[in-house]
């Protein structure tokens, strides 16, 4: 492992990864690229046979893609927990005897639990990507021969756009495609609305294979993935399954203490004058996040305002307050559940958006700090407002990063999160993993009061002479602790690096250590 | 000069064009590109403000984009004939004393010659696009500093790809755009339609300006010019004259040879089983290509069948085929008149199209080798089916190449055309300028009968016992001749090359030589 420097946030990290230089964060918008943007070699249409790129089946293509030790195999998450390629592609490789593989996805879940075996006998060297559940736990325990590096979606994009990630073989699925590759998520037996996470994997990688169960005639319209890019078609019996879209997280919250923490930062939004007529939110896909924008959606009701847009992932309240007039437009990465889904591809005013546009930080600007106000969880905050949000404070890492840091440069990023969460409290000294810096966090709502970040003098001026019950962060922690009988005590770790934690310009803000067990 | 070779077409050209190496045609499909596509430099987004780039001026954002002598300024040909931004951003850079630019417009009109003022005052060194009328014969005539290059739509998207052109600043006019940047063509009252022919420009250009007379407040949907690749946003009282966009060349004839061409044209389809249920066709801007698209439609009213897909330029004859049923898609580059864009904007089977997806033949296939049929006129065919779409028989370059090289890699490509124009017989020995390969063209229908390409055995065996009036090309052209009492006199030619013709794949060939007045 190499040296070890105290980065812009104070945390100790590594200045090499899996072999490969890297830099420390520097602070927020502190870093500058140079170079310029990665690019693929020249392809010259004679090599394409007109309009057609099938292939029998998904091994033809990666053996014709050329899959060899060493490479990088990107996929993509729009089937959520109903991914049925990831592991079909390890099998593959496996029976093909290819060893080393880095894994590449926008996002894992826990049908991908499969793929430890593949993690223990060497088939995948390391993940880059999300480390949920099992997977996470696997990372944590050290058992992965690589270092696992953990992006936001728009460091995913910025990555493969920088050449940080060079993708050899990028597979898609699609509900819909052509021969000549153009693929859609917005029809057949496996819909899954947008496909946005695969585009830079369809723009940058060497060579791309899209699969689907639901092959047309050309034209696929919309082609969500242009077929330009595509090198390989494959039809198979059955791409994903859409009911598994639907995760845990995109149902509203039943539990009356969330709905509390919803209506607060609902009524913070609305005292404060973030909800004004032309307004713009984005509610991530938690339960409470969701209640938040039924109870936005009362509110503007009740002014007889609208908001200009609304981010998604999209699901069936959002889609609802669209097809009310609620809103003007969704701006659409991921389809959380099958309304969504519909809507995407019915509604012209449900636009599909892609980790460029949304979330890119080395772009010309992006659709992010556009936002007004935008909705987030975390697992643990601390008294400078630091947030994590994918490991545990027990130590491990269980979570993605998500659109979470991109969302971060929202002009208002309010957390409405639980004070105690299985009797350890949430707000802590220190957070275990630093993901997002505290300079971008505004507000934290819990149910015994609300915190501002000092930073916003605005915010605090504005609730003053307010019935909102503003605390100190500090009073707030002490709260948490009395409760709880004291501070949990601090998760033990190894010196072994398991994991990098990228902000969204590529610098590493922290990284994550095996737990001692 | 640089040394002049034999390409493989057997045309005499230079394998340098203004101090640059070029690379002669070396036959269809076989010069094979190496190297990387070109990229810009990786931008951050801390370098542009949130949601808002506005500038109060086109000089301004010009200024701010750092224009200097030398630099390649590119501009798009949506509004034709009504553009009002080329002519302005010259007569800034006029202002600001600035010389030895490169246009690089993706099309000129006649609107366009007022720059030949700035061609001759050194403010333009060359034009690197269509040389159209006026723009032409100056050309022509060898006034202009530096050597012309005229690309195909596709060859254009090719050349800024693969780096062999790069622009310095990309003007975007607009007919709707928010502070961000996204673009549309589809709205406001300078609405073209589709903006397609700026997308390689946005995607590759250093410095992109977007000039709009209807700013919205973000998102501007659809972004087909998306903001993330936009630095400056500019309003102006007026960005294009749409009226204008119609041009003479896209009403159905009403001349009774054009309407026999076309029913010729038609009734060789319907013959030999290019109409079927399913296939699709392209016909041009031309009067007659547009009638023989109202012959089609009546013959798949009979045969009840009806077209996969028609490729635009849209005109309201093709829209009314869509609208009818008669077609499924129309996949449009570029609106020929308003009805074009009335349905581009509101008909989700009016798809937007770019030369990227449609024409570039440095990618993995595009959609030009898979349509069916391309309906496509020529200034002159030789005895070997060479075509030529750029000068005359008088050696005047009068015209651009627009997608005409690109729409050869059809299925069948079928050119009606009268035998004489201007009492000058259509068919030589040899064209005048190269710009197609014969072993590309299919079919010349004339009014005194159809000659079949050789090579097309499968069509000679097909029309066979038919009463379509097949000859050969020579007999065509001893009918010719016959008529105008000889072939014309060869045009007489200094040495000097004043402009070269590119391949879609950035080799040359063919130039064209100054005129001998």
């Amino acid at each position: 492992m190499s040296n070890l420097v105290l980065n812009a946030a104070g945390r100790l990290v590594c200045t090499e990864i899996n072999g490969e230089a890297a830099i420390p964060f520097m602070g927020v918008g502190k870093y500058k690229p140079t170079g310029r943007k990665y690019s693929t070699k020249i392809p010259s249409n004679s090599d394409y046979e007109a309009g057609n790129k099938l292939v029998p089946t998904l091994k033809d293509a990666l053996i014709k893609a050329g899959i060899r030790d060493g490479m990088t195999i990107s996929t993509h998450h729009h089937f959520r927990n109903g991914d049925l390629l990831a592991n079909q592609i390890f099998d593959i490789a496996k029976e093909l005897g290819i060893k080393n593989l880095r894994w590449f996805p926008s996002a894992s879940f826990s049908c991908h639990e499969y793929l430890i075996k593949y993690l223990e006998d060497g088939t995948i060297h390391h993940i880059e990507g999300s480390m949920n559940g099992g997977l996470g736990v696997f990372c944590s325990k050290g058992k992965m021969s690589g270092t696992a590096i953990l992006r936001s979606h728009g460091g995913r994009y910025q990555a493969i756009q920088d050449g940080e990630v060079k993708i050899d073989i990028s597979v898609i699925g699609a509900g819909c495609a052509d021969p000549f590759g153009n693929a859609s998520g917005t029809a057949g037996q496996s819909a899954s609305g947008v496909l946005g996470f695969a585009l830079g994997d369809s723009e940058y990688a060497e060579k791309v294979i899209v699969v689907t169960d639901n092959l047309i005639p050309f034209p696929c319209v919309p082609w969500q993935i242009q077929g330009n890019y595509v090198d390989f078609v494959v039809k198979v019996e059955k791409v994903g399954i859409p009911e598994k879209i639907v995760s845990g997280t995109t149902e509203i919250t039943k539990s009356p203490d969330r709905l509390l923490l919803a209506e607060m930062t609902a009524k913070f939004c609305d005292i404060t004058g973030i909800i004004r007529d032309g307004f713009s939110f984005q509610a991530g896909a938690g339960g409470t996040a969701l209640s938040v924008g039924e109870y936005f959606a009362e509110i503007m009701r009740k002014k007889q305002i609208k908001a200009r847009f609304a981010r998604g992932g999209s699901n069936k309240y959002l889609v609802k307050m669209l097809e009310e007039g609620l809103i003007d437009y969704i701006l659409d990465g991921q389809t959380f559940d099958l309304d969504g889904v519909r809507s995407a591809t019915n509604n012209p005013r449900h636009v599909m958006t892609t980790p460029f546009t949304s979330y890119n930080y080395h772009s010309k600007g992006n659709f992010a700090d556009i936002v007004d106000v935008v909705i987030l969880g975390a697992t643990e905050i601390d008294l400078n407002f630091n947030g994590n949000v994918v490991s545990h404070s027990d130590g491990f890492l269980l979570h993605g990063i998500g659109g979470w840091q991109n969302c971060l440069f929202a002009k208002n990023v309010i957390m409405p999160i639980p004070l105690v969460r299985d009797r350890i409290p949430v707000i802590r000294d220190e957070v275990t993993t630093l993901c997002g810096p505290g300079e971008l966090i505004d507000v934290i709502v819990t149910e015994r009061g609300i915190a501002i970040n000092p930073l916003r003098t605005d915010l605090i001026e504005k609730v003053q002479g307010s019935d909102l019950p503003i605390k100190t962060i500090q009073e707030l922690k002490a709260e948490a602790e009395k409760l709880c009988g004291g501070a949990p005590a601090k998760p033990q770790f190894t010196d072994k690096i398991v994991a990098a934690i990228k902000w969204v310009d590529g610098t590493i803000i922290d990284v994550v250590r095996q737990i001692k067990e």
